[in-house]
C-alpha cells in the first residue's frame, strides 16, 4: 500500500485544542478553537499522508457527567465508559467536519472519519487499587461522603476548591479497532481515534469485552495506538513550545533534539511532574524505544516547525 | 477487492433493538437489548461478508436533550446535531462491542468499528419550511409556548400527552463519510454507521459544512447510504415480519415476494401510513428502483430466513 513511501504519524491534540481553561464549553467555543486547531494541523498536515489524530475529552466527559447528575431523577444516568463514549462522539464529529473544512479550503479533498475507539486495560493492573484520575466536578464534603457509602466510590479533597471523584488511570495494553485504523489510513482517509485515552475495556475469562469505570491517559493511549498501527512519528501537543530541564529555576534549560536514554536519565532525575509533563514524556520515551523514528513534545503552533527539526523537543535513539 | 465474491448488505436495526417502548433506558437494559440483537445479528451475518450496520437513536438522543436541559444552568447546553454525535458514539460503543463479543462465541474474529457519520441535506429543503419530526420529550404548554416566542422553535400537542418540539426532517442527499466505509467493508470490517439518520449539515457556499437542526428519516438515511456504497441488500428490520395490505381490517394480506412496481402502486393507494410503514416501504423501493438486488422489510427474529427468501416482504425488480 505505497507504505514505504509513506510517513505515518500520529497526533495528540492537548486539552486547549479544543476549550480553552477560562471557558465554559459552549458549542460556539469549542467549534472555534477546534476550528483554529484545524486550519493550523490542515496547513501542517499536507506533507503528511497518513494521519491519525488523538485528543483528550476531561473537559466535555465533566460536562456530560455533570448533566447526567442533573437529569438523573428523569432519564438514567449513564456510567462513565459510556460517558466517554459519547464525548468521542462529539469531539470527533467537531473534529472531522473542521479539519475536512480546512483541508478543503486549502483545495484539497479528504474524508476525515472518527472511529469509536475501546482501548484493553488489565483488571489485575494496580492501578484499580489505587485510584487516582479525577473525573467531574467539584462537590462539597457530604455529597462525597454519600458517594463514598453509598457506591464505593473513591473522592480526594483538593485544598481550597472541595471534593473530587477519582477514578484508576490503569496502562492501555491494546487498541481494539487497531485492524479498521489502519484501513482507513491506508486508503489516506484522516482518522480521528482514541479519543480521551479510549474507552477502557478489560477482557473477561471468556473472551468478550466488559467497560470498566477508569481513565486511561491520553498521551499513553496515543503512545500505544502509535506502535499498534507502526507509525513513524509521535506527535504530542501540549501548551509549551518545549519540555524543560529544572523548569521555572533560574537555570533552566531547553530540550531540543535528544536521546531517549538522555531523557530517560532526566526523568528518572525527576524532571518531569506526574500530573503535566511526566506521560508526555513518559508516552514519547516509550514510542522510541519500542522502534518509532520520533517522539516530539511541543506546541500546537510550533507543531509546523517541530516536524522539520526546528524547534520543539524532539526524543531519537 | 474481491467484490464480485461478496454480498454487500446494510442493515437498518429498529428502535426495540436498542430500547423497548417500556424500558427508561437504563445501561443495563440497553446493552441486554443491543446483545439480543448482535447475537441474532451475528449468527445470521456468517453468511454475509460486507456488512454496514446502521440503527435509530430517537429514545437515546431524547435522554440526551432532557440530560442538557436539567444540566443547562451548569453547562452549557448543545445543539441537536452534537447531541447526534453524542448518540452516535454512545450507541455505536455498545454495538461494537457487543457484536464483536457474539461474533467472537462463534470462533469468528472480526472487528466492528462505528464510524461518526454526517448526511448533507439540502439547505433549500422544503422540510426546513414545515418541521415534522417529534424530538425529545413532552412539555406543558407553558413550556412550549415560551420555546417558540423566545427561540422561534416549532412545537405541536399531542392529544393528552403535551407539546413536543418538532424539527425538519430533510431528504438525505450525500453521506460524507462514504470513503472511510467503503475503505473499512473492503477491509472485512463491520462497520456501524448514519446512526440516528445521521448527523444533518448542509453544505455552505465556500464549501464547508454545518451542522443544522434536523433529523433525517433513519431507513431513507439507510437507503442513501446503501445507495452509495452500492450495496446490494437493504435489510429494514422493525417489529413485524412482512408488511400487510389493508393492515388491521378483515381481509389484510401479506406482502411477500413483490416487484417495486407493484409496490409502488399500492403506495399511492395508501397502503403504508406515514409515520410508521411509509419511510421503510419509500426506503426499500428508492434501493430497488436505483439498482439495488433486494428491498427486504422483516422482524429481527424474521431476519435469517428472510435473506434466504423464506419469509418477510422482499421488493425486487
Amino acid at each position: 500500500m505505497g507504505r514505504t513511501l509513506k510517513k505515518r504519524i500520529v497526533v495528540a491534540l492537548g486539552g486547549n485544542a479544543i476549550l480553552r481553561s477560562n471557558e465554559r464549553g459552549t458549542v460556539e467555543e469549542q467549534l472555534r478553537n477546534v476550528r483554529e486547531t484545524c486550519g493550523r494541523l490542515a496547513s501542517m498536515l499536507t506533507q503528511w499522508y497518513q494521519v491519525v489524530i488523538t485528543h483528550g475529552n476531561g473537559p466535555q466527559v465533566g460536562n456530560i457527567l455533570i448533566q447526567n447528575e442533573a437529569g438523573k431523577d428523569k432519564v438514567p444516568a449513564m456510567p462513565l465508559d459510556v460517558c466517554g463514549a459519547e464525548s468521542q462522539g462529539l469531539i470527533g464529529y467537531m473534529i472531522q467536519r473542521s479539519l475536512r473544512d480546512e483541508l478543503f479550503r486549502l483545495g484539497k479533498t479528504r474524508t476525515v472519519a472518527s472511529v469509536v475507539t475501546q482501548v484493553i486495560v488489565d483488571d489485575n493492573d494496580q492501578a484499580f487499587h489505587r485510584p487516582t484520575k479525577p473525573v467531574g466536578p467539584f462537590y462539597d464534603k457530604g455529597y462525597a461522603d454519600e458517594q463514598m457509602r453509598t457506591k464505593g466510590e473513591h473522592w480526594v479533597e483538593q485544598q481550597g476548591k472541595g471534593w473530587r471523584k477519582v477514578v484508576p488511570s490503569p496502562e492501555p495494553l491494546e487498541i481494539v479497532e487497531t485492524e479498521a485504523i489502519l484501513s482507513l489510513i491506508n486508503s489516506g482517509i484522516i482518522v480521528v481515534a482514541s479519543g480521551g485515552g479510549g474507552i477502557p475495556v478489560i477482557r473477561k475469562k471468556d473472551g468478550g469485552l466488559e467497560g470498566v469505570e477508569a481513565v486511561i491517559d491520553k498521551d499513553l493511549a496515543a503512545q500505544r495506538l502509535a506502535g499498534d498501527i507502526d507509525a513513524d512519528i509521535l506527535l504530542i501537543l501540549t501548551d509549551v513550545e518545549s519540555v524543560m530541564l529544572r523548569f521555572g529555576q533560574p537555570d533552566q534549560a531547553v530540550l531540543r533534539d535528544v536521546s531517549a536514554v538522555e531523557v530517560r536519565r532526566y526523568q528518572e532525575e525527576g524532571h518531569f511532574p506526574d500530573g503535566s509533563m511526566g506521560p508526555k514524556v513518559e508516552a514519547a520515551l516509550r514510542f522510541v524505544e519500542s522502534g518509532g523514528d520520533a517522539g516530539i513534545i511541543t506546541s500546537l503552533s510550533s507543531a509546523h516547525e517541530a516536524l522539520k527539526g526546528k524547534i520543539g523537543t524532539r526524543i531519537m535513539e
